[in-house]
């Protein structure tokens, strides 16, 4: 499914001046994106607005699909890093529900902000089984310390799902709710699952 | 997103020979399927089979993915007059809770069964609202029946979520699971949604 794409735990190490390269591309490309959309995010586009050659974008990102999935990748990795080590709720620091809440906002938040380039990269990444992977396994853990038993893998992925891009749209854009419905929706989904049992 | 598909709810009615004709065409594609696999299903085998012309079958779907979109609401045609008129637990008759779970068991049944169709037919399949909103419609009136209080058309789009093909995959051949297993975590998930307020 997601072989063709660069997936962040996959991701080989790079040499520093190509690392910098890259960034300097994905730069010039978020900024394209930032200005005129999605549709601007062309491989012409990105290398002059970076001021390289095409044949530099195509063998940095493969394709547009490629290039696009590196920034999808590139945020990915910035909202693990906040995840991982930086400041509460999202961060280490909170209790495990402010955590989990704050988990829940951000994903809903992420994919909304990004909904079109998700959609435009294609399913693969809506797939990728390293993010979603990552985002399971954090969940897994808060569960554990909210003393929720069971199938805590299971929980996760399913407290995960309704997070996704194409959920989203159908309870916002066919089902009429608005983002704060949503988010007060999967709360207490999330209240519901971790609730002493009875 | 889904414009292109012939969509459940959407469908024109037909006259009757071209409702024959086109059932004889879906029944070939289904043999094929079944006999070869998705990768046997082209609109040159179709015909062959069907002993009609390539441009009948160009018409009548207008190209190979409009065929798979055919053949899954097809199943999603029947599947649902399952759930409207067909035998209990899944149709009327049965408990609310184990109709809920009878619907959950079939969804995971039908997703897994038609997994290489609905992959092949493209992410468009997975978006359908009208699917969607048939399955999230008959869930909020289980939830009701249930007792449970909120918002149900919240609920019961997050209960679907967890039984699309994409989680499924994840939870089965990424997190290796078994569908036991996979089926064991939704009934948890449901009862756990459902049980009195404390």
């Amino acid at each position: 499914m997601s072989k063709d794409l660069p997936l962040l735990v996959s991701t080989p190490p790079e040499r520093r001046d190509a690392a910098r390269n890259r960034r300097a591309l994905l730069d010039a490309a978020a900024e394209l994106m930032g200005g005129c959309g999605v549709d601007a995010l062309t491989m012409d586009a990105v290398a002059a607005k970076a001021g390289v050659g095409k044949g530099t974008v195509f063998r940095r990102f493969g394709s547009r699909e490629g290039l696009m999935a590196s920034l999808l990748n590139h945020r990915e990795e910035e909202w693990q890093a906040g995840v991982i080590s930086g400041p509460p709720p999202l961060g280490p620091g909170a209790p495990p529900m402010e955590r989990l809440l704050a988990f829940g906002a951000s994903r809903l938040r992420l994919h909304l902000d990004q909904g079109a380039l998700i959609e435009a990269a294609g399913r693969t990444w809506g797939e990728n089984y390293a993010v979603l992977g990552f985002a399971s396994m954090h969940v897994r853990l808060l569960l554990g310390q909210l003393g929720v038993t069971g199938n805590l893998h299971y929980l996760a992925t399913a407290l995960i799902a309704p997070l996704s891009l194409p959920v989203l749209r159908q309870q916002i854009e066919h089902g009429g709710m608005s983002e704060e419905q949503v988010f007060a929706g999967w709360s207490d989904l999330v209240r519901r699952v971790v609730r002493d049992d009875d």
